[in-house]
């Protein structure tokens, strides 16, 4: 165990190298050092060996069960997909990510179509090699989100999707706030700073990681004493350093607060990526974007761009930061809208991998759906079907995590409010630690003991649910945009 | 190999960013992942199949044959080391590190005694698994300098000893050069920035390399195209930035002009650690402390540092960069005294090794060797027999190799100048593209294809020898110091 959580750990630090220090020249000798060391886990964790003595693993204590528990589901889907079809899906990979930038530059899906093609055969022969009972996207949604499947997300998507579409109209329908940011320069340093103030309030301890700069933000590292977050700076306006260091931030505690007792073993892990996401979008959305948040810190915000915000009032400041708009950006949509584009894409992989949606009819079909569900059309490849990198990855089943992060996040935060008394008037002193405890406390401390659904429910008293989230929704943006909801 | 070659680089990942960005509380995840990783190099290097395989290699072609012969030897050592032995030389180093610098700090050898008496009784026995021909040091020394032997290095040794003693005693009986330092402060930045024009000049490609900060500077990296050097910044004299840039930009020359053939392979290598420092000293010393080489860079460093140098002379700032000065600490000693320190410390470790000298007596014999070789004598042991951390690590056979670097680069630099016309006008110009060029085609493309003298001798003409260097340093230094050399 303490091997195969070394070796994961090198390789997060191979590939937060790659994105923030490599050298130009450097990617192919980082793609061979990258593929050596996921050829030695692969073969570490396939070993008979090891396989016997999970199944002998008998009469253990709780997290020592829960270890075999992890490591057995890990090693059972490494076992059963053929050596031949890993290789052939990451040849398939780099091909197909290769073919989506030229794509995407000439603005061409059919340069892109057969390699998505390949994917999805691959793909389907890998659900049918981990097995399903009838629903391959079951198998590869697993990968993401252990325990979750369709018959259990669909309808919760589906309702939400319901849920959400008046509400954008209503919202969209409402005078826009103010853009505070025109014509306006943020120095970079300055952005810098305010973003390291922001992980020390939040708790990230900045000497068990550290924040540096990549073009699109992530959270990586190697251990959780070695948590590593990135953010972006763009001068002409200071959100995206912002909201990327509260976003990773939010990953990045949930990693510094797995138990020690569990560090170099499987369940000093996150149950799955919907609950890591709940965590960043938690401290993103639901705290970083509410008045009580910004009440502390936005005078302090004024202090270092005075030219450009020392005019700004809090109130606009606060609109200013929940603007909603239909837009055709997933990455750059507004919480309102987010899960409207996850939906969509979910709903596309589903009948892509079902078999029921042919890969030629995917952009028509695309431009379809948004034109029904966000009331916008592309006008092109490029700003639709084109603009996520995860199908050119070969992720299919991952999109819909994103939605179950903003559902789980409000759940939990709502549960935070029942069980800290006082803590949004803590948050509008610029007090964060009660909330940052309490996570850890009941969230992040569990580590992978739990199942995610399984986990939330503990804590929160209730599974899976939107209710929470469009409480939330109907709270804050009618209020923000002085409509009925 | 390819293979090997890549849990290499990884290793070499690890290191770097354990000196540049790890957080301070992930160094015990660090020293586990390293572990892991040595520990799954190690496996694959001595697995069966490879020793058959490596075996039975027939009739390769000229640069197969050498790769196998370089890996052959490097798993001959590592299957005749008995894997307890490993494991009892890894413990022994953490606690001797740590004691060795409780030590440092109260300024108390006791402290550190047992744990080299340990480290040594271990280095003794590996080089009785290792195998030798009655000189126990010749299996150690054998580690950073293959093929080299005591009974070849001490005639040469020696011999630079006595030629350098009236040396030093002559130059240190002229006036010193001025300090052109003294209460000047030099800006970090700028400091930086010159570092870089200085790689650059020097042919040090940043597309596939990098330059990050270290208290220590070192060269690191994990492949010929993605070379990691480091340097350190002090406030007030730009020396240690400049050349620690240049020494280890001499480093990363070599690293990065292994031929593309060799990489991933066995012999994209140094063939010994002192021809690697042969280019580091070529570069930091024979170029970087030259007339020739300030003539057009001493300009552009007082432009950018003009309060401070704007009113120091060419000929000042060239004396002050060559001041050759009696002291207790080898890494601040100049070139003329450096081979002195090397030697003492040569010739401690050699009667340690062979159980001549107890370690009980080190103290006392390194003192008694400083007042003989250098003249003078440390005050303490921190500035004396601790000052290094090498034998903390076992590293005994290590220290020669700085000796032999010295001496090659002088033989090198020599041949350049016979075989490159115009060499040094063209230094003098601040183009270092023909030297560099050179070192390429007759030194660094040939990676490990020979032993280090095999390969001096194919390039100079002769092997070993101290000729060079001290006719290098006459010449140099009786022009500066106006003395008889």
């Amino acid at each position: 165990m303490q091997e195969l959580k070394d070796l994961a750990g090198v390789i997060g630090l191979a590939t937060w190298d790659q994105e923030t220090y490599l050298p130009r020249k450097a990617e192919g000798a980082r793609a061979s050092q990258l593929a050596t060391l996921q050829g030695l886990y692969h073969e570490r964790l396939v070993e008979p060996a090891l396989g016997d003595w999970l199944q002998s693993a008998r009469g253990l204590p709780l997290d020592e069960q829960a270890m075999v528990r992890v490591l057995t589901e890990e090693r059972d889907r490494a076992v059963k997909v053929p050596a031949r079809l890993v290789k052939e899906l990451a040849e398939a990979q780099s091909l197909a990510i290769a073919a989506w930038k030229e794509a995407r530059e000439k603005n061409a899906f059919e340069r892109f179509r057969p390699h998505l093609e390949r994917l999805l055969a691959l793909r389907r022969e890998q659900a049918d090699a981990i097995g399903h009972g009838g629903e391959r996207y079951d198998a590869l949604l697993d990968n993401y989100e252990p325990g979750m499947k369709v018959e259990r997300l669909t309808p919760v998507l589906q309702q939400l999707r319901q849920k959400l579409t008046p509400i954008v109209e209503a919202i969209c329908a409402a005078p826009p706030p103010p853009d505070v940011f025109q014509g306006q320069r943020f120095a970079p340093d300055a952005q810098w700073t305010f973003t390291l103030e922001l992980l020390g309030k939040m708790g990230f301890d900045l000497d068990a990681g550290r924040q540096d700069k990549s073009v699109h933000p992530f959270t990586g590292g190697t251990h959780p004493r070695d948590v590593r977050l990135t953010t972006r700076i763009q001068e002409s306006t200071p959100l995206p350093a912002i909201y990327g260091a509260i976003h990773e931030g939010g990953h990045g505690l949930y990693e510094q607060g797995f138990a020690e007792g569990h560090f170099r073993t499987p369940i000093a892990a996150a149950p799955s990526m919907g609950l890591h996401e709940s965590q960043s979008r938690l401290w993103e959305n639901v705290v970083g974007r509410s008045l009580a948040f910004w009440q502390q810190l936005f005078p302090r915000l004024q202090q270092l761009f005075p030219d450009a915000l020392g005019k700004v009032s809090l109130h606009d400041w606060h609109r200013a930061v929940n603007r909603v708009e239909r837009s055709f950006i997933r990455v750059e949509a507004d919480e309102v809208t987010y899960n409207l584009h996850v939906v969509l894409r979910y709903e596309l992989e589903l009948e892509l991998l079902r078999g029921n949606l042919p890969v030629a009819e995917l952009p028509g079909a695309w431009n379809a759906k948004m034109q029904s569900m966000l009331g916008v059309s592309p006008p092109n490849a490029t700003l639709g079907v084109l603009q996520d990198i995860h199908w050119a990855w070969g992720e299919f089943g991952y999109f819909p995590t994103y939605a179950l992060g903003n559902l789980y996040a409000a759940s939990l935060f709502g549960a935070a409010c029942r069980e800290v008394p006082g803590l949004e008037a803590a948050i509008s002193r610029g007090e964060l630690a009660p909330l940052r405890d309490w996570l850890r406390e009941r969230v992040h401390g569990e580590g992978f003991r739990y199942y995610a659904e399984d986990l939330v429910k503990k804590v929160t008293g209730k599974g899976l649910t939107d209710e929470d989230f469009i409480t939330y929704l109907r709270t804050k943006y009618s209020a923000l945009y002085g409509v009925k909801l």
